[in-house]
């Protein structure tokens, strides 16, 4: 539970504090600059952070793509070149960030979640957009080229994307952000489908196990993508000058998107308890018809048991006529036989009128 | 839980892709035009989307209603004839969008949730419209002839329907589209009734499963109809232009109609969680009642099979007068009886004390 | 549960169709006309609607009550001559509705449900009025003459309602109908009152049912109630022109008794809750108890009779000195007791130390 | 539980009808008046109403306060006196009213609850105030002298409240009303962690009941204290003429002292929940130890007591060599031992692998 | 639980009494002045509140730091030098309130709570600031420096702290209040993985009462920091003169910390949750598991037992031949032995059905 905790500095360290994460994962740093026009494109892969500078003065949009944990240099050199501000830059850093939008004089910086599905299981990246009028500078922790599918549409010469501003490119990149959340819920969907069908048929002790930690997920899931809604309706609502007017429409359509991931999440949660009732309700029902069984098996013998050790006890029979003459009757064995017959009868009816069996 | 899931493009696609439905299900699509004025009507069946362009120029209200999945090339058709957004047309295609209204110039395009019943169980469609001043356009999952009504009453020639405009028309389908809540509703009382019931009378197993399965519906339903109450809001409280001042008291019936579903899917789901708790209590009663049973019979035959145990003994009476001599008393038997008749007696006494039966 | 939707035509039905409901219970219809000045007053009992018409045009307030279910010709008849909405016939006649108040021209249309007890048992009856300013009309469901006390205080010549207008006429109808709900609470709580005793001293399987109807009721009455306070705070808030300012101040007086019957439905639930939780407890502490009582009786007799088993074997003591011995040493019986009660005082001790009993 | 609905009249009793409580309490009724300005102070104790004309007046303020349930007689002379309106002595005669606050005219009438412990109990009086530019009267049930305190104040001469308007004076005995809180809370507290220790260390039936009382008088008091706190917002945020600015400061300190009662309120109500789970839960793990026991004891001795059965059986061992020939061996009653000692020693192996003792 | 209530004074108490709290907790108090402008910094120690006059004329700012309790005597001194409102001091003293935010005139009072923690235990301390333009004045229960990296970085010439007022030192220590929650939350976290993690593998009796401490320092931990959202919201948004412009994106910051810890605290709360309902579960399965051995046990015993019984009377087989003939076939015991065989294949069979084991 702890790595849902922000990576914080110790309480009183200077705020703008810049101090790269301890990158124990090997993800190489990958900057890739792409500057584009209605009429010209160019791509530059792998580049380091110094050689955005000559692009910075030109009337195209220049979108700066950051993969992997940047270091404080790299953070340091961007925030000169593109005048960042160190809080902002503080917060790419310090990844865990709760989604949020803050606008910083001619600059727009937003944090978001994105789910990522590996290995079965949902990650959460953090992905940082700071938006300018000529300029968009996206931080993306992790490898996954995520981003490719807006890159082709980018590069193909007729596409609305290389005709419109920076706005509508970070509408773009939102928009994959927000839409990665249909598959991490696709996902999870089928998990949850699974383990009904687990419970209504065969509940055992792993299906327990199963429905934590799909909860587990869907509350982590809940805490991160909650402010993702926020932030998308504080970009429709907030007068921001760089976003334009008819990118409106479609971040309308985003704020809809991430309303519906919502929604589903809530859903998931209301299904998942649900099913752990009807877990617990099988289990109860279970035990309570091992104890039917027993009972009808202890009900019916002990008496019988009984019945056989009365005929077991070593009176003399020769001493009185009142000390068990049975033993000795010619029908005896055959009298006691009946009289156990008698008794399993009334029993079963007993239990069958109770509905028992 | 899957089939909640809105259909999806991969996340990166451009918005505005149209992407047909894979339809395996073989409804066939059929789009049928209505053509109507105060003084006259005209009705085209089965047409193709090219066939409604010699409606659109004249003065009359045209509606053209799409039954089952079009095909990319009729959204596209119809797209171009009627200049719909191409995000709606995307909309309509991936069904399973949650319910909204969104302005669109001098358009406006509704996306609502119908429930139907469908063999005892409730499946909802997705239902589109585009209201224009002079067309209606809508589009409507399912092939069941949910509009007939509305049709009936348009061919009667002195009905309200026919001197209104358009929007009194949109207003007569969002009517029939959320008072279709009322008979699904009627339907999951009716099951809820059966199960209250019987989990009061006979609690079975099944009972169980029945309440998961309505709980799951009412969840699910309550998901799909939510949003519709905010739909039929912001028609009345927007200033919308399509819409004309007095079909505003008319959608004011709608909202309160799809208030009252919303209120009694609430209701419903309180009922549902109370009849959990009587049977989750009424099993826990039987168990009791059973574990009663047991240590009844347990309590009052295992002394009682302990004494003629203890008779069963085959220590030597003739080794000395300590050894067991009340296997040859001419009165041992009848004794022994008498005391595991007070014993008995006593237990009796016990266990009435403490009201176990 | 059904009870609770409220009459509904099929969906696609025309707005504002009437279709009287079949009134299998034989209230008959009365119609009552009070027409009433500060100086005067005349009484109509048992009228038809045509015999208002006289009474429309003069300077008096006239009060038409209509109590039963009227059929559709009265529905018509009355909507004519006082030119009420066809929308609110509609809800007249299809009783269930949710409380609600509606502006219509120079006419104020209200629904509220009043609670009434019957056999012990909560019914609640839709009274509907149309508020003009010459007059009010008033439809009860039910035989019962619930403003009885109103037209007392109305036939008393110096009372403040007759110096009033139509809306103080309409406050003290809404007074008495939310009023209702307090003796409707009262029989709830003391049916509370009754299960927490029956609970806290003795509970048995009928509480649990108890628990439920009253549960039950609550769910229901809340249902019905809480769009009552939203109706009376809309007449309070919106400046409709009907109401004058010497009467909102009553009308406060009214909302917060609304108010009041919430906030007690709401602690009542809470209530429930609490003894539902009770009741499960101390069923699982009776379980518990007839657990130990077992569990007690088993764990002492089961070794003792393992003991008596033992020598109650055939064991040939003759075929060597390794042959149960103890079967004929002259205080082998004697010795087992003496074994048997050891055990016995140590199974009691243990009992003691884990507070068994 | 019908104790919290408030004193009603039947349903249609005329608005401001004043019936005196049968007062089966002989709290005897007691008015004094205080009449002060910054250099004298009058003092009038066990006067009746109409003993305050002449205080009237006078440019001092003037302060009645009435102690225990008026008669119809006092309320309505006092109502005379001061110019109350009926509607508000119709609330101060039927106590049990929601604290709430009603402007009339240049009046201001306030309802609060006060919660006083008397024998371990919460109970809850009604405090009512009028609050006018020079008079300010309170009423409180019950005959506890909960404003010495502030007539002490009062009477010292150079105190704040001497100098001050009426305001000052309402806000001083509203302060004492909300801190009233404080002591009743500290109660609930107490008993909390009594409880909390008792279920942790040794849980009985009796901690259930007293979970329910606490949990009983919990929800009770957010029921009368929800209400406070907007009682005082209201005189907060309304721009009363009669509320000067220089108290407004002192009342945002009340109101603070209101939230905090409500959300320690809140905080027991989470913490009783939490032990009412560990209750059931230790409950439930009892069960579970006794149920280990009876297994433990069961599953040794069944098994060895089904062994000494067989050899207690009266097969001829002379018929055959088959026929139990065990009987007669010099070291069968030896083998026997040990088997049944090898089955023990197995048994508790299982046991101890499965972790049960 | 007590200890949640702030210390408070008797009911009727005259606002603004200062009575210091008894300190039976020794730390001592200390004073610490800071005094500094862009170019110097004067410091002194372990001063008395006097010593704080010559530092009040001069333009630098003034930081006054009280740690541990002040007695009455000392907030009375400050008081009249600093000019601090009475009702301002008593809350100082009377520690335990609520954190909250008040203007008084030209000054600030704002009241938070920091989280602690000592001996893997959080604590909540109460830490109050006034702020005016010219001067700070901190208090802060407890002896630990929590505040000396601020010091620090205040003692270093060129920080950005030295050259901004008093409002950014504000700040600055507000954002170490609110960052010790962090470290308080990950102590919680790592407690919940700790639980989870036993809870899963080896759930025992002390788990349970683990969970409970950490649910109760949760709703503790939540009941203290919830208003502290609240109050640096009022900072941000009430327009403060003493809060510049360049100070709000930095308190931007802050309250974007404050809410990170709250959502944490809510997920925290979750999972406790949903690791409570693991633990009961995987009891409630343990207890089935026990169940299912002891009838396992005892239904094939019971029936054999009854078996080896019956041949155990003693009957005369001399009598007839219908008393038990089967003694004395030369076949009856290994009959008897294969019975017993076939009983207890059959039974397995039956449990391996029922999927027992």
């Amino acid at each position: 539970m702890t790595h849902l905790l922000k990576r914080y500095h110790p309480p009183g360290t200077a705020p703008g504090t810049l101090k790269a994460v301890s990158t124990n994962d090997a993800t190489p740093l990958r900057i890739r600059l792409i500057d584009y026009s209605k009429d010209e494109i160019n791509t530059l892969n792998g580049i380091d952070a110094a050689a955005c500078a000559p692009y910075l003065g030109n009337d195209n949009i220049t979108w700066v793509h950051v993969e992997g944990h940047p270091s404080e240099a790299v953070m340091l050199e961007l925030g000169k070149l593109f005048k960042l501000h160190p809080l902002a830059l503080e917060d790419v850093l310090n990844s865990g960030q709760r989604p949020k939008i803050e606008p910083f004089d001619d600059q727009l910086f937003v944090v978001m979640s994105m789910p990522m599905i590996a290995n079965e299981q949902v990650k959460v990246h953090q992905v940082s957009f700071f938006l300018s009028e000529k300029f968009l500078i996206s931080f993306c922790e992790g490898d996954s080229p995520v981003f490719n599918e807006v890159i082709k549409r980018l590069r193909n010469d007729g596409s609305r994307l290389r005709s419109r501003g920076s706005d509508f490119l970070l509408y773009s990149l939102l928009d994959v952000v927000i839409d990665h959340g249909f598959p991490a819920l696709e996902n999870l969907g089928l998990q949850l489908e699974a383990i009904e069908e687990q419970v209504l048929t065969a509940p055992d002790e792993s299906s327990l196990e199963t429905i934590h930690t799909v909860k587990r997920e869907l509350i982590m899931l809940r805490h991160m993508l909650w402010p993702q809604r926020e932030v998308i309706n504080k970009l429709l609502r907030d007068d921001h000058a760089l976003i334009h007017d008819d990118t409106l429409i479609y971040l309308c359509d985003c704020y809809d998107h991430s309303i519906h991931v919502l929604e589903l999440l809530e859903l998931y949660r209301d299904m998942t308890s649900s099913i752990l009732e009807i877990y617990l309700s099988s289990i109860s029902n279970r035990m309570n018809e091992v104890m039917k069984v027993l009972t009808i098996i202890a009900t019916i013998f002990i008496p019988l048991t009984f019945i056989v050790g009365v005929y077991g006890m070593n009176f003399d029979t020769t001493a009185s006529a009142w000390n068990m003459p049975e033993l000795n009757w010619a029908y005896g064995y055959v009298a006691i036989w009946s009289v156990m017959l008698v008794i399993v009868i009334l029993m079963v009816i007993f239990f069958r009128r109770r509905k028992w069996f």
